[in-house]
């Protein structure tokens, strides 16, 4: 039970790189593509109009957090998040088992599901794989993730053999909940767990691969551990994983992970830290992260980026930058918002191209040392 | 000496409420005109090509903050703030006078100039008005503001007349400063103090009016006295201000005040509310202010205002604008911050075209009116 289409364009000779057309209810979208993260059915501080115009038709929006403000009722009388927020593109919602993870005071998990405390004001409330569901489809996500349990990166093998034991039993209740929804439009994705265990990765990416899900999620990673436990783990886990399947790497979102991501065939990605960052006055170039905030910037009458596109780099200097970040101005939140979602859109738009080409793993490795000033 | 030119269009039969285009080296302005505050070379929260789209051609800094921050280093390397921050439309900056009043920790005033603490790091630094004449030419004003001296409405007439007296001598100063400056290519303009006595006022008035000044404006007033005392003394002191020159009421933006100053023919004003009522979530309408944070706006599926044309009428319902005010999400402010300034240019559009038609002070018993919700 499907409402996409994944096709596989061009894939590299020499890795698993490879570009398509994902085809979703609300528009096409050339992969491998980042996500931007809209919490609150916002992307933070960028017009919905500037993220069309650079490209984006898929965002992602967080289950846990509209699920609690602005409510189900107010989703319902909307018709869902799109007419809600007035986003005609794609939205992929997460469901809300990090953040319940991150962001809880409190978080039980049993066999049911999980009970949490809002954020907000405290107020107790569960969600059952089968709740997360229903309300995502009332959400009317395009992509809806099943809930699933999220682990730190230190727990011992029986917790987290009992997590992914509770991650599958979730994502069968999911699909059956799925399958029960006469009018559900959206494309449910199951995720991957197994912590840092190889064999309850390899289990539980056959597992999940297997199951009647038009997408594959691989959770539980960029969770703290060291980049390099990340690349083994995200390569070892990936290789178990269908290659017919979109697949979907969750939380992160950096130059250096994305080309990791994508040299093991991952088509999708998501991260706050290209927009958190952007806030905090830090912004994505080909020679490394520049922060602005330092002295070095005050009289640098040069573009953040000769070839970026974005409003800050057309017509702001760093220096006029530099000034804002100084007085947390929020047009300095604001333009540096818009430079880093358009330095990711464009990265991924010149990886596509270096696929294309086959010349990904030569276009990764001079990225990689100009961007670590190698 | 003079680098503008003010054309009165049309006068009110009724009143003294008048249409103008006032020239200015960055382009004409048609006034009557609200001007947004943009201290730190930055309107708060909107992109400088949607201030332009609305219509706006003249915003207003402040040299206080400039001079602290980026500094006059900063403006000289950079040929001004036009260059600095990009901005290609009319200029004013305030002299410092009301800021120091305001925001300064320590504030000692004598005949030479006034000695302040940045309220950025503490440091000392002494304003005199030659000196501020010269830093306004450095950043390249438009329209530069005279050194004033801004009191309180509570003070006794000794203490309000030697501020007058203060205020005269430096406005004398000032100009002379201007003119050993051969390429100044700004507008000085005279400010008009005498607290809240009319003899005061009514010299200061006459004294300022009859300078070397190529625009006037009221200064000491909405500095927290009562609307009617305002209303009062705004009138008197007007007409006692040449008709001549533009006349520039500081520190007013809502629609009342706005009315109230145009009625006694004052072309230009400025006021942060707009601005940081938009930030805090509430709006102009025609029916008076909309708090945002209000729970009856939580489903209303109705734009803030049917006639507007910002991004947020055109696209977006209350309840979304609700939604991302009770979020604190940074999309709210910038949303609310266009919609406040389109409105206050549509305002006084308005307005001009009731006095184009001799309608004004119809137009004004009207729109009160229903403001108040009478």
């Amino acid at each position: 039970m499907s409402n996409l289409k994944f096709t596989v364009l061009r894939t590299d000779p020499s890795c698993k790189a490879r570009t398509g057309i994902l085809e979703l209810p609300h528009g096409p979208v050339e992969t491998p593509i980042f996500m931007p993260v809209g919490t609150n059915a916002t992307v933070k501080a960028i017009y919905h109009e500037k993220l069309k115009e650079i490209g984006y038709n898929l965002i992602l929006a967080n289950t846990y957090h509209l699920y609690l403000r602005p409510g189900m009722e107010v989703m319902k009388d909307f018709g869902g998040i799109h007419n809600f927020s007035s986003w005609n593109g794609n939205v992929l919602t997460d469901s809300g088992g990090f953040q319940v993870f991150s962001l809880s005071g409190l978080r039980k998990i049993d066999e049911k599901g999980v009970t949490f405390q809002s954020h907000i004001d405290g107020s107790r409330h569960i969600f059952t794989p089968e709740k997360v569901v229903d309300v995502e489809h009332i959400i009317g996500s395009d992509i809806a993730m099943c809930l699933d349990v999220c682990t730190p990166p230190d727990i011992d093998y029986r917790a987290a053999k009992e997590a992914w034991r509770i991650t599958k039993n979730w994502a069968e209740r999911s699909i059956k909940e799925r399958n029960s929804i006469e009018d559900f439009r959206g494309n449910l994705f199951g995720i991957v767990q197994g912590n840092f265990y190889e064999d309850l990765r390899r289990e539980s990416a056959e597992t999940i691969s297997s199951m009647d899900f038009p997408g594959i999620a691989i959770g539980g990673l960029s969770v703290g551990e060291e980049k390099s436990k990340f690349n083994d783990f995200l390569a070892f886990t990936a290789s178990y994983i269908t290659m017919e399947k979109p697949r979907y790497v969750m939380g992160i979102g950096s130059p250096d992970y994305i080309f990791e991501a994508v040299e093991n065939g991952i088509d999708l990605f998501d991260c706050v830290l290209a927009t958190r960052m952007a806030r905090n006055g830090t912004v994505f170039t080909d020679d490394g992260p520049l922060v602005l905030k330092k002295a070095i910037h005050k009289m640098d009458h040069r573009p953040l980026d000769e070839n970026c596109t974005c409003t800050a780099c057309r017509r702001y200097s760093r220096a006029y930058l530099h000034h804002l970040v100084k007085c947390n101005e929020m047009y300095g939140g604001m333009l540096l918002t818009e430079h880093n979602l358009t330095y990711l859109y464009n990265l991924l738009k010149r990886i596509r191209k270096s696929i294309e080409e086959g010349t990904f793993l030569s276009f990764k490795r001079e990225y990689i040392a100009r961007y670590y000033g190698k």
